[in-house]
């Protein structure tokens, strides 16, 4: 194309007429989702009664959306054929839900998803009056808006997802628009140094457009108020070559804006052109685009004398209180600015010519299937787990690191889906310290930066994500996750609370999507943690914390499901069931270090399908009515239930206990509370209607209170667990602290079963004096006493 | 000084000798502290039985860390006289406990702190004895280490806690190391830019000192492995001027750092003194050092024939499973490089040359008064709240927005403790949106960046902290606490659980502080939550989240309080209390936006002080047993809750109503589980011991379950509350789409209370329909019905 324009660039005089129409068009169409209920061309001069009575939404970044979505569509239109790129678009600022609703509904797209919300006035009326409306869509991108990936609300997330929906996906360029409020945010913060884990021959590409817009709600922006060469340093520093489009007038910024994307696009080609082929496979320096343009540009200058355009006042709504003398005539100038006559037909439709700047349809961002993952979804292959069981002669006759053992079925399930590239695992640099180092022997930790000869399974195009960030790690699976694949992220688990507000708007996500008729299921967001409270004796205080449970416990009942699997057999069994379902937080607590194994894996498989169970070879009450029931969830919790069981079967022989065995948490809840409550009548014949039930719980005390109120006699529960007693200590020791060993759940025992009154005050004396021995010993030698290290299960019970 | 030494630089040959003795001694004790039971000074042949049984501790970045605090001293010790700086150390590699507790040992301030720790080969075995050890002290840096204001086990906080700690503290430089694999966390990432709020004339410095030894766990570091170039520009677009200090040759290294030292001090010196003769007030490029040198420095170079110093090997104990053929002969060979003979005397105390490089005693980082903020700590003068109440010639005779009236007391705060500098306020870019504009009237927002002549109270040395980060903000709040000041936190409510974790440290300072000796109580961290759940109509479901008290409320009893005020009286008067206290987390939870007002000011001072309490004029059983108990915490709850009562007495006059408002929630705790919980005898007293209670509550309902199973008849407690219902919708429409509404708390009532159960058929179909024509109303209008709008209190009950 050459340029006839005054404005030299890229484009003819008759593109910028064009341009400039199809922009304004969405503007118009953004302002009159904030503002309108009718009167939507303003045929009729505008009136109070056309307006909405409460105004929200966010005008200030909508603009600068809709012109970056304009030249995107402009080098979606100039590929030559349907096989070329497709580009996903991610707006970091998705307070500007306006712009890209009407971007989605003038391509075709939105009344494809929403057919009633018809290309006519009608239509467009039903779009403006939706928009922040009861009953209507949310203010911001949401599950709802048609091409998003990304919730909008919550700002610093828009680059990890951005580059996870990248990764795998070799002929996708996801156009990341990273607003510079949400810049200021931590986790966005350093997803730019995303780049250094891109493959250029396997992977897509991000474009990141920084939009240098100067405000957040009531301050300047940090990158918008230091000198352009200290941003640009910045920039470079993170691996990027910025190329600036900077102005206001629309028609020298089109030009600029042109040649920008079009330097980007041709650049990006060069990088993965010479990769592909195998010429230069080094970490490129990429493009980005720093588009510097007012807030609220093209609204109001000022309302009441304030200044308003490229200022804060322009963040949400310019002018409001439209009752207010003048402020009626300022949105009626500022929306006939447009000039919504030369837009749209009589019928409200856009006009062809305008129209005709849409993308063939295929290639619509609006209409991304990327941006519907379920619909590309493919089911994993799964080799079998079974053959990785440990094999059992009997309860506690073996000891296994269970995270170690799911690490190489997690190696068998890379390898098997290597060639179809849909499969990764995540962590914050613990990999191996959890104990998943065999899904190294077939595949490499992915890494584009330098290396060294000495390095260690470090390469471009490896499946195994680590950053040391919680949120990157997040962002990479949910963006990874959303665009049709499927993730596995292994973290700490008192550190996965780093990640607490992100998972809130993951699960806000998929709940929306499960009422939103057009989005198909995605792969479940699956979490591993461990090196857990109970043994993070090597780091202390600061890495025990096992809240995640309770966090994750308030969500949607069908979002979330909670898992305690006491030994490596039940670990399998429910890391294959995650991995085939959908739509879900899968969140599962279990331990790296090596610990008794106590069911073969028939029995795993039985006990993992009903979520809880009763152990018999741990039960002294021989199908009799039992004295107490100890129930336990979680593996060292299991350990020492059973080791109380053991121990009051020694010295206590008559005691008739029934031992009972949690592995899917939410059984505990009723089932109208959650899909998995166990109906009151199993959950009885389980417990007994109202026996003492001592609980031996993995996490805080107050979540078993807090899941089992609705029960019958919820009192009866007694419930040890972390009572935030945490250092740096032994194993056992740890237990101790919290109430949660064998010692003080037998003597709990002996306190709660009436006819045991007698011998309360022995046991506790003998309690006491065993305890004042465990701490002698662990004060002297520094480990755990060689009765406790050494226990084994005594196979056969009195 | 000039150099006599092989290697040129500010060092003489015998500074290097006395450098080098010093960092061996530091290296020697922190390698003692991991390994040694016995044996201190190896004057006997290394055993199996003088090393612990598990070895616990980080040496990888533990030498790199001797190395800067000995050449921090150094500029120290050149100090003229004590009215000279003082400098805070803060260890971003918190893991590399064993150093800084090393220096502090030889500084002689251990001894000081901890008087059975002495400077002997006794208090060295003791020393060695306790780290990593049960009865001992963690293994990374916390609150029993002198010193220190940074819990070193969560990574990514140090840089916002300097620049806390730095603020109004204007003779203080802060050395903060950041760790490389700390600065690819997300907090870490952004925090470099709090230098534009940095105030060259009254606040102190910070120096960061970037340690890049290249590895985290078991991966190298991003920022370890881009090109020079590329970091260069990286730090230089973050607004810092880096000097590199590169190598692993000890003389070299000393000259390098003590002249990257010097360079860096007399930058300070200049931008301080320029700015303070007002000479030079704009953003200078503050230095910085980048320390490039191996991880595990000094240590065994290899074992077993993997490469170890200088690699992920050396993260933690480089040499391990001491019973293993050659490693305990690796771990004599290692300790003896140091050559311990020549660095301690015949009593295992440090050779008095070596002594000698301590700094004066008042100017020993290790016994900074920075670092014990409670002993620095002076009272807020606090204005009366009272004279800010709002007035009310009865109940809900009057509207006000709770938060805008806290803002005019927080004003006053801020002018009456201007001039001691010891107070500001703290907010992701929310002042504003959350009512508290009036602390500008007194005050501007900090910022050191650009300015334009159109900003609105930005200004170099404002006491408002607002940067679109909560990790920041909460950062330099805790830095600034620690440090012996006073602050506030305002924040979006759903949006503070992305500090969900940060928190929880905190939480664990203050709870191991309370049991350190030496600790003196710091000002509690104060959060004020508001756009909350229940008014975020504006921005939809994804900022409608209550869970952090349900986050909170896991924590230490001693530690966390959580209150709901149900209007600006309480308000004010909760967050005087709040201002006040010590050692704890106060959450508040207060509106924003016009609501009706409840209780005179003396009325609030008095529920407050009991935390929870009878509304008689509210009560509809004079006196009588009531049928029913309606109780609410939270203002949105309670305004339903009264509606409510206000419904059931005029359809069911002779319903007999208490009504309770809980302010304090963990009165509803037992007092054996907080020292706030109300015994057993007043809870009956106030909620009867068996009536039905409906309970209004503004978070997630499982809360209040949680924290009443200990109660007598838990079960009979109805909590209408979050159910996770979120949308963009009207205020009214939020409640009842969460049954929180007075209609669905009013048929409750009509269900729960027996002798009503013949109109229960009759109440729920009134309620559908008058749900099904409040739906109708608000779909067709988007606000809701006048007569929700427009109700008010009848003040007159029947």
């Amino acid at each position: 194309m050459t340029s006839t324009a005054p404005h030299p660039g890229p484009l003819s005089a008759e593109d910028l007429v064009l341009f400039n129409a199809w922009w304004r068009a969405a503007n118009y169409l953004s302002v009159g989702q904030i503002y309108l209920l009718r009167n939507a061309l303003l045929r009729e001069p505008l009136t109070l009664e056309d307006t909405k009575k409460r105004l929200l939404g966010h005008w200030g970044t909508t603009p600068g959306l809709n012109f970056i979505w304009l030249h995107l569509n402009r080098i979606l239109r100039a590929q030559e054929s349907e096989t070329e790129r497709d580009i996903l678009f991610v707006a970091g600022p998705g307070h500007g839900a306006p712009g890209l609703i009407a971007s989605t509904w003038m391509e075709g797209t939105y009344t494809e998803y929403f057919p009633d919300i018809t290309q006519d006035e009608e239509g467009m009326t039903r779009l403006f009056r939706q928009f922040s409306f009861p009953g209507g869509i949310p203010s911001h991108a949401a599950a709802t808006t048609p091409g998003s990936i990304h919730e909008g609300g919550e700002l610093g997330y828009s680059l990890s997802h951005a580059y996870g929906a990248a990764f795998d996906h070799p002929n996708l360029v996801v156009a990341c628009v990273v607003g510079d409020g949400e810049a200021e945010t931590g986790p966005l913060a350093t997803s730019w140094h995303a780049n250094k884990f891109l493959d250029p021959r396997t992977d897509g590409a991000v474009l990141p457009i920084l939009h240098l817009n100067g405000y957040k709600i009531a301050n300047p922006t940090i990158l918008a108020r230091i000198p352009k060469q200290e941003l640009s340093d910045f920039l470079k520093g993170c691996g990027y070559e910025p190329i600036f489009v900077e102005g206001h007038e629309p028609d020298p910024m089109h030009q600029a804006m042109a040649d920008a994307m079009d330097t980007a696009f041709a650049r990006i080609t060069a990088i993965q052109t010479a990769a592909r082929s195998g010429k230069d496979t080094r970490r490129p320096r990429w493009p980005m685009i720093v588009l510097r343009s007012p807030k609220g540009w093209t609204g109001p200058k000022t309302v009441d004398g304030l200044r308003t355009e490229g200022f804060w006042r322009a963040h949400q709504v310019p002018v409001d209180h439209l009752e207010k003398p003048g402020h009626l005539a300022i949105l009626e100038a500022w929306m006939k600015s447009y000039r919504p006559e030369e837009l749209f037909d009589e019928n409200g439709a856009l006009k062809p010519e305008i129209a005709a700047l849409t993308p063939p349809a295929a290639k619509r961002m609006s209409a991304s299937p990327y941006a519907n993952g379920g619909a590309l979804l493919r089911p994993l292959r799964l080799p079998d787990f079974r053959t990785h069981a440990i094999s059992l002669t009997a309860p506690g006759s073996t000891v296994a690191e269970a995270t170690r053992v799911l690490g190489t079925w997690l190696r068998d399930v890379m390898a098997a889906n290597l060639d179809s590239r849909n499969f990764r695992v995540f962590s914050p640099d613990e990999n191996n310290s959890n104990r998943l180092n065999a899904v190294l022997d077939v595949t490499n930790r992915a890494w584009n930066a330098e290396t060294e000869p000495y390095d260690d399974h470090l390469a471009q195009g490896g499946h195994v994500m680590e950053i040391l960030s919680e949120h990157t790690c997040q962002g990479w699976l949910e963006g990874y996750l959303l665009t049709g694949r499927h993730g596995f992220l292994s973290c700490y688990e008192a550190f996965i609370h780093i990640i607490d507000s992100m998972v809130n708007q993951h699960a806000k996500w998929l709940k929306t999507s499960r009422e939103t008729s057009w989005r198909r299921p995605i792969a479940s967001l699956n979490y591993l943690l461990t090196s857990h409270v109970w043994r993070q004796d090597h780091n202390g205080f600061s890495h025990q914390d096992p809240g995640f449970l309770n966090h994750m416990a308030n969500k949607k009942a069908e979002t979330v499901r909670l898992y305690l699997p006491p030994d490596a057999n039940t670990l399998l069994c429910v890391a294959d069931h995650c991995l085939r379902s959908r739509d879900r937080i899968n969140v599962i607590v279990a331990g790296k270090q090596p610990e008794l194994q106590w069911l073969s894996m028939d029995e795993a498989i039985t006990h993992c399908q009903q979520g809880i169970g009763m152990w018999e070879w741990a039960c002294t009450d021989r199908g009799d009515e039992p004295d107490v029931v100890i129930a336990s969830a979680g593996d060292v919790p299991t350990l020492e239930a059973l080791a109380a069981i053991s121990l009051l079967n020694t010295h206590l022989p008559d005691v008739k206990i029934r031992f009972v065995n949690v592995v899917d948490l939410m059984t505990l809840q009723t089932p109208e509370q959650h899909p998995h409550g166990l109906p009151d009548e199993m959950f009885d014949a389980l417990f007994t209607p109202d026996k003492p039930v001592i609980f031996a719980f993995h996490g805080y005390p107050a979540l078993v209170h807090q899941l089992l109120y609705k029960r019958r006699n919820a009192a009866r529960f007694h419930v040890h667990g972390f009572r935030e007693e945490g250092t740096t200590t032994t194993p056992f020791d740890m237990t101790v602290r919290n109430h949660l060993d064998r010692f003080h759940i037998a003597a709990n025992v002996v306190r709660r079963v009436p006819r045991l009154a007698g011998q309360a005050a022995y046991v506790h004396q003998a309690v006491r004096d065993k305890l004042a021995e465990h701490e002698r010993y662990v004060c002297e030698y520094g480990e755990d006493m060689p009765e406790i290290r050494n226990w084994v299960w005594p196979h056969t019970l009195q």
